[in-house]
C-alpha cells in the first residue's frame, strides 16, 4: 500500500518554517515474517524533535536530510506476521510522521486495554504526562503540600505537572505566553496562580505568587524564567531540568542565569533528565495516571490537527505558542 | 586585657584592598561566671568571606562596617568561668580577626584531643576539610573508580578534594592559576593531571585529560570552568557547587554557562551545599580525616601568615592566588 509521511527537506535556522519540511508518497510493504504493518491513528509532535533537526551529537541522534522524521505515535496493527500481534491491536511505537508502516517489532509496544481515547496514550498517559510524572515526583522529589511553579503550564508537560501537583496538596503556580493559556491554568486546572509571561517581568510575577518561595521549580523554559525562579527558591528546593524551549531555536548560544550561585548557600538541587532515564517506572505510572484520568482527576488539554498535511504545522505551533495541551495530528 | 583585632572600615568594591581592614585595640575582660577566655593560636581566612563584605541578604548575614571581623579560629582557654571549660583547652569558634576574645561558650567547640597541629583544625581537619568531604562523598554522591575533576584544585578545599578522591580509588584531575601549583599538585599530592588555567582554552585541558569524560566536577570556581566542565560530563554526572571564586569580587552579575541545558540529556545533577548543611556528619568526618592524616594519606598544605597584622593580606591572597592550600594567620 502507499501512504504519506513528511520528511525534513532542509535544517530549519532559528523558528522551524513549513517549507523545511515535505509531504512524500511511500511504499508500506505487506508484513514479512515477524513484522507488522500498522496503519497510524494518531502522531506525536514534541519539542525534544527540534533538537534532532540540528546536526550534532546529543542524547538522541539527528534527524537526516530527505529521511522521514520520527517520533511517538499511535497506530492498529492491519496485517502481523508476527504471532504476539493481531489485527486490530492498538499499539505505541516512534514511527510516527507518516500514516503507515510495515516494521518489526522492536520498539512496538502493544497498549491492550485502553482507558482513553487513543490519544492519550501520546499525550497525558504517555511521554509527555510520565515526564510530568517522574520529574515531578523523582527528579522534583515533591513532597505534600510544597509550593510548585511550572513553565510552559498550558503544554503538553505543563499541564500535567500542574494536575500532579495539585493531586499532591501543593500549591501550584504556571507561567504561560497568553491571556487565554492563563485563563484555562486558573479556571480548569485547578492552577492556584497563573500568569502571562509576555505581561510584565516574570521575577515580580512569581515574587506576587510565591512571596514565600519555591520549593520546587520544574522547568521547560530555561533563560529568564530559571534566572528568576532562581531568585525565589527556598532552601533546599529542586529544579528538576526538563526542557529550555526558549532557547531550542536560537542560533547562537545563549547566556545562562547569572545568578546560579545562589544555589550553593540555598543547598539547590538543579537536575536534568529525560523520561527514558525512567523506563523501570513505566507500568507504575500508567497505572496511577490511567486511574486519576478515568476517575476525572487529571484533565486532558489537546490541540487536535487534522490530517499529515498539518503535521508540520502542528510542530511549529509548538515555539509559536499557538498550541494548548498537547498537540495531537490524527492520521 | 588588651588585644589587637580587624574591623572592615569600608565595604570592597571588586578586589579587596588593605585599606578596606584596619586593626585596631580592643579590651578582653575577665570572664563572668558561664564565660571563657580564649587566647587565639591561629584564625582562618575563607572565600565565604567575601560575600559577607556586601550588604545584602544571604545565607549569613553581612559583617558591618566598623565591627570586628568574624571567622574560624583555634584558640586556648586562659580563664574560664564555665565548669565544662579548662585552662590550656584548645577550642574552636568563629571569633576570628582578633587575637583575644571573651565569650559564652555557646558555639565554643572544645577540641579535646587533637593528633595535628591546632592549625589542621581550622583546615584540613577543619571547615574547608570537611567542606571536601560531604561535598565529594554526599553531595557528590563519589564512586570508586570515577573521573573526578576539581578547580581551586591547589586551595584549601581543593587539595583535600583531591586527596580523597585519590583515597576512594579516583581519577583525579586539577585546575589552579600556576605552574607552580600544577606541580604541587601533580608531584606532591598525587593528583593524575594538573592544569594552569591561566595557559590555554579550560576546554582543550579538560579534553585532553579526560577524553573519556568526567562523573564528578567539583566546582569552586563558577564561570568558565563551570561551561568547560558541563562540556566534558558523563551521562548521570554530579556537579556539587561548593564556591563561586571567580565571581567573587565581581561587581555586576556575570552571565552563567551558555549550555547549562546538557544537562537535560546527561541527566546531570548540579547540587548546591554548604558545610554546615551536613553538621551531622561531623563526628564521623573528624574520625575519618584524623585516621588519614595521621597515616599520612592525606597531607595538609598551608600558606602560614604571621601575626593579625597579615590577616588581611591572608585574605587577599585568596582572591590574587598567592596562598597555596590553606591559608593560615598565626596570631
Amino acid at each position: 500500500m502507499q501512504a504519506k509521511a513528511v520528511t525534513l527537506c532542509q535544517r530549519p535556522v532559528g523558528m522551524p518554517k513549513k517549507e523545511d519540511f515535505e509531504v512524500i508518497d511511500i511504499d508500506v510493504p505487506a508484513p514479512a515474517d515477524g513484522e507488522i504493518q500498522i496503519q497510524n491513528v494518531c502522531m506525536s509532535v514534541d519539542p525534544y524533535m527540534r533538537g534532532r533537526m540540528i546536526e550534532r551529537k546529543s542524547y538522541v541522534p539527528p534527524f537526516q536530510i530527505g529521511e522521514v522524521l520520527t517520533g511517538g505515535a499511535i497506530g492498529k496493527v492491519t496485517k502481523s506476521g508476527h504471532p504476539d500481534y493481531k489485527e486490530g491491536d492498538y499499539v505505541s511505537h516512534s514511527w510516527g510522521w507518516r500514516e503507515a508502516v510495515t516494521t518489526s517489532v522492536e520498539g512496538v509496544q502493544r497498549l491492550g486495554e485502553i482507558v482513553a481515547p487513543p490519544s492519550a496514550y501520546i499525550g497525558t498517559i504517555g511521554m509527555p504526562g510520565m515526564t510530568a510524572y517522574v520529574g515531578l515526583l523523582e527528579v522534583g522529589a515533591l513532597q505534600d503540600g510544597e509550593t510548585v511553579f511550572v513553565s510552559g503550564a498550558a503544554g503538553a508537560v505543563g499541564t500535567i505537572v500542574g494536575q500532579i501537583a495539585k493531586l499532591k496538596g501543593c500549591r501550584v503556580i504556571g507561567s504561560a505566553g497568553s491571556a487565554e493559556k492563563v485563563a484555562l491554568l486558573q479556571d480548569e486546572l485547578g492552577f492556584d496562580h497563573a500568569f502571562n509571561y509576555n505581561d510584565g517581568h516574570i521575577l515580580n510575577h512569581l515574587r506576587e505568587a510565591a512571596p514565600d518561595g519555591l520549593d520546587v521549580y520544574f522547568d521547560n523554559v530555561g533563560a529568564e524564567h530559571l534566572q528568576a525562579a532562581l531568585m525565589c527558591m527556598r532552601p533546599f528546593g529542586r529544579i528538576p531540568l526538563c526542557g529550555a524551549i526558549a532557547t531550542y531555536n536560537d542560533t547562537e548560544p545563549r547566556p545562562g542565569p547569572n545568578n546560579l550561585s545562589m544555589a550553593i548557600g540555598l543547598g539547590l538541587t538543579l537536575r536534568g533528565f529525560i523520561v527514558t532515564h525512567f523506563n523501570h517506572l513505566a507500568d507504575q505510572f500508567r497505572n496511577d495516571m490511567e486511574g486519576w484520568v478515568t476517575s476525572g482527576q487529571i484533565t486532558s488539554k489537546e490541540t487536535v490537527f487534522e490530517g499529515i498535511d498539518q503535521a508540520a504545522d502542528a510542530f511549529i505551533g509548538l515555539f509559536t505558542g499557538a498550541n494548548v495541551g498537547k498537540a495531537i495530528v490524527n492520521l
